[in-house]
Formats: C-alpha cells, structure tokens, sequence
C-alpha cells in the first residue's frame, strides 16, 4: 500500500483549506455564528448551555460552510444561504447530541461530552429542540425544494444510525453495508448541505446534483478516515478518545478489511471482542496491532483517498474561483488529517 | 368543591364523542392510517417495528383527527390534509418515544415501552426518523405556512420537556409556571394540529386563530386530567401505571395545588417524596390520600373543566355540523376521563 503524503502533510498550517475556505467566507461565517447564537436562545436556560458547549467547542462549522460556499460559488447575493448553513449546524449538533447519548460517548471534541456534563435527558430534549429550530430556520427561507432536500437528509441520517444499530457485533457485515451506512448517517448531510447551498442559489439541476456528489463523496471520505482513526494513537492528540468503536463493538471498515486476511487466531480474537463483545486490558492495543499490520488502516485511508479524489472531480463544472480551489484542496485535507 | 358530572359518565360507549368523530372522518382516517404505515416503512427493519408498537397500541388519533375535522369543517374538499395529519401523528409519536426514554417509563398504552422492549437507543433514533419523516410529509404539501405553524410547534413542544426537567423536584414552582410548561409541552400540537387543518382548507386568519385556541384549551384541559389521574386508582383500568409523575418527583397541579394548604405534617411528606426524592412503601398511597382529602385531585379536574369549556366556545365561529359538535363534545369528553 503506497502512502506518499507525508509531503504534503508538511504544509503550513495557514494553508490548511478549511481555514481558507472560512476566510473567504468571513463575514457569512459571521453572520452564521450570530444566527445559530441567537436561535439557541430559549427561556429553558439549558438549550443555550447545552447547544453552546457543542457549538462554541471548537467545532470547524465545516458543513455550513460547503452550504455558504456552494452559493457563492453559483452567484448567489442574497443572504438566505446563512439562514440555511445555520440549520444545516442545527441538524448536525442535534444529531451529535444523540449520537452521544446512543454511543453513550464520554468525550466530544475533547471536551466531556454533553450527556456525561447534564445527563441523558438535557442531550435528548435539547436535540430536538435544535432539529425544531433546523426546521423553522429553513421554514423562514421558504423554498420547498431546500426543505425537502434537507428533510430527507434528516430521514436517511435516522435510518443510517438505526441501520448502524443492528450492524454493531455483525461480524457479517460487508464493506457494502458499511458504506451503505457511512453514506446514509455521515455523508447525506454533508451531501444535502452543499445542495441546498447552490439550490439556493438558483444553479441548475446538473449544478446542484454535482455539489450533491461532492458533499456525499467528501462525506464518505470523511468518516472513512474517522474510523481508521478510531484505531490511531493520533486520536488522543486530537483530543478524541481512541478505540470508541471497538469498546462498542462497531464493524467499521478497519475491522471488516481485517477479516478478509485474517489468520485464525485474528479470527478467534474478533470473535471475541466483536461479536461476543468481550474485552479485556490489552485488546485494544492488539487490535490496533492486527489492523496496522495487516494494512487494514492504509487501505482504509486509500479508499477514503479515491472517494476525495471523486470529491474532487465533482467540482469539474464549477467555474474557477478561491471557492473552488478550497472546497477541492478540503476534500484532499480531509484524508490528510490521517497523518 | 362540585362535581355533578356523574350524570353524564352514564353516556353509552356508541356516544363516545372521539369515536363519533372518527366515524364522520372515516375514509380519511384509514387514508392516514395508509400514510402512517406505508411511510413508517424503512430498509431499517427496526423502525416499522418500533414505529408500529407505538401506533398499533389503540391510540385514538386524536390529534391527527383534530387536523381532518379542522379541515374538513373549514369545507375542504383536497386530501393534503391527510398528510398533514400523518406528521402531526408522527410528531406525537416522536415525543412519545423520546418522552418514555427521559421519563424511564415502563408502561405505553398498557404495552410495555418501546425503550423497555429494545432499549433507549432505537426508541431515540427511531423518534428522529419519524421527526424527519413528518417534515417530508409537510414539505410535500407545499405550504409554507402550514409548514411553519409545526415547525413552531414541534420547538415549542421540545422547549416544555426542558423547562418541565427543571421544575422537577422544586416545590416553589407556581401554578402559573406548570400551565406554561403543559402549554408548551402539549397544548401546542393539539393547537397547531387545529389551526394547521383549518389552514390547508384557506380558512380565514380569525377561523384558524380559533381553531388554534380550540386545540390549545382542549391540550391543557388533556394534561390536567392526565395529571389527576396520575394519582387516581383509575388509571391502572386503562393500562396506565399509577404515581409515575410522583415517582419522578414531578411537580404537577395536584401537588401545586395541596402545598398551598398543607398542614406542617404534609409539608414535610412532598418535601422528603418530591424535593428530596426519598420515597418509601406506602407513600403514594398517602400522597393519593392527601390529594383526595384536602380536595387537590377535584380542584385540578375543576380547572380542567373551564378549559374544555373555553375550548367549546372557540368553536362558536363554526358553522353548525355534526363535526363541530363532535368537536366540541370531545372537549367535555376529555374531563369525562377522569370519573
């Protein structure tokens, strides 16, 4: 497995195009940030805390940020992009807010997570108070085609987690599956938000479907990488914790790419951990050994490579612009964040 | 305190004013019931069968009933409004599940709770499912303002879990304060399930407003006499456990209302049960037993009864039909409930 990219893992960090892709859009940016802090308000004094601990912690606001750029890639002058970028964070800090109570997660963006803070029911009761908000947000904007195509965003990212549900300890489960489920939980959201970007901006049905397929590729990509990660002593730098995955015994792609070679001692031990969901000291750092040594994390990282490289390609009909040349150099950065 | 209501409780089940109803709307309710089940499908094999236990568990469908007949009285002849009265059943079911998971019940409709049969994380997930699902079904009505009376309501509903996960366990907490939160967390889908029908069919402003305000009394006067009947040796006919709200030291009106003349004896009793939550065998006998005696159980249905009755007369500007008065028997029906 060839991995030449240390290379450019060396570029500075102002360089790094999520940053660059939030300067050219500055004062949208800033118009977002003030949209998401004023909705979060709430006489119940909790949303706002609970909301902001999620929202003001550090996260890139990659999402709404594809959604801003994909309208001023096409044009847009208006300022309905912002209301939709907001619900676009809206939709995922709610789902990170369950996601959390569901994984029953102790650390989010290296920070405790909110579930661990308030308990349970603040995260449940919060989250859909901000998926409300998503909802009212896109209501103000009052194009149909936007709320549909981020309301059927909402409905793939619930069948794509309930999905994720029934794979846990499926030693079973095929690379298709899995993609099936990564596409559906992590990268329609992704997808819907570079969509209703360039909708909003009145692009053609080929424009907006190609930013469609850049979202969902770069989705892809994305939480590829997230799962080699899971396995990576890179993670505790990060500020995330390491091997979430395997204590609950998820089958990310890591694991089912292990399986494929897997000698019978491999097999005997992810049975075990796995599907029999028992662990004991030491098994995490074996299961990171199997997976670096049998290449399952470099090639995992090499498909999230081909899905940035079709990331990348999605953007051929976009006219040449700083946009353009940050939202491709993210799809790059993506995998980059790897190494 | 007088309560002559006895009289009427005689009424033959035929009379039932909900199943009167449900008969008047008859080939739209199964058209929503179709709705329901062909959109709770999912690849997700989990979701229909969550969804289902939920649905299939004899609830009346009250709300989306509500919807049809708002709809149907403001002499609409389209059938959007089954759609909208699939995603306010759809909501209803959302915070079903989601309110079980925070309210650790046990029991739903005399069935066992979604979270106790396949635990908290499908009844989270599939709650948002149906969320997300509600919303596509409004956007493919088309209107947005219809789409916005939900989006408000659904924040709405999501902002009075919070608040009332605050008052728990505060003796201090006002009548005015717990009508605010039953506002919030129930009255507004009844109210945006009424004025949304009213709505779809081009009623005039002053026609939805007063469907609006017929749904909101007719859910506060509902959530009274729930609330009553948590204390009431009744409910465990109907499949309800009994002191669930005692057991998680909620404040509700009958509570508010003994404190107010309570002998030092009790005092001591909701401070030891509801503010410090020590509760031993026996005491919810005694908290019952409090609530009858010093008249708190009668009071709050008493209250119950002047809502029903500002519900009924919100349906003056109707034109008569067998719908209006359906609808306004439903509201004393609702206070029936409780003898």
């Amino acid at each position: 497995m060839s991995t030449n990219l240390h290379e450019t893992a060396t570029l500075p960090p102002s360089v790094n195009p999520v940053e660059r892709l939030a300067s050219l859009m500055g004062p949208d940016l800033a118009a977002v940030d003030d949209v998401i802090h004023s909705r979060m308000l709430s006489e119940a004094a909790l949303i706002p805390q609970v909301g902001q601990h999620l929202v003001d912690s550090g996260g890139k606001r990659l999402r709404p940020l594809i959604t801003l750029a994909a309208a001023r890639q096409f044009g847009y002058r208006g300022d309905a992009h912002v209301k939709l970028a907001a619900a676009v964070e809206f939709i995922h800090t709610a789902t990170l807010l369950h996601d959390d109570v569901v994984d029953e997660s102790t650390l989010r963006r290296g920070r405790p997570a909110a579930n661990l803070l308030w308990g349970n029911k603040p995260s449940i009761l919060v989250g859909d108070f901000l998926f409300s908000r998503a909802f009212q947000l896109m209501v103000e904007v009052g194009s149909p085609a936007v709320l549909g195509v981020l309301a059927n965003a909402s409905a793939i990212i619930a069948e794509g987690e309930v999905l994720q549900l029934r794979s846990a300890k499926n030693l079973a489960i095929s690379e298709a599956q899995y993609l099936h489920v990564i596409t559906a939980k992590t990268a329609a959201l992704f997808s819907a938000a570079a969509e209703a970007g360039a909708m909003a901006a009145g692009a053609n049905p080929e424009e907006w479907q190609a930013m469609g397929e850049y979202g969902r590729n770069l989705g892809i990509s994305f939480q590829l990488v997230d799962d080699a990660l899971d396995y990576s002593g890179r993670q505790a730098v990060m500020g995330k914790s390491v091997g979430d995955d395997f204590r609950e015994s998820k089958m990310t792609l890591p694991v089912i790419l292990s399986l494929k070679n897997a000698s019978e001692e491999e097999r005997r031990f992810w049975r075990k951990t796995i599907e029999v969901s028992v662990q004991e000291e030491g098994d995490l750092s074996r299961a990171i050994e199997y997976l670096e040594r049998g290449g399952a994390l470099a090639e995992t990282i090499e498909r999230a490579r081909l899905y940035a490289k079709a990331a990348r390609e999605a953007l051929a009909l976009c006219a040449e612009s700083e946009i353009k040349m940050a939202l491709a150099d993210i799809a790059d950065f993506v995998v980059e964040r790897a190494y």
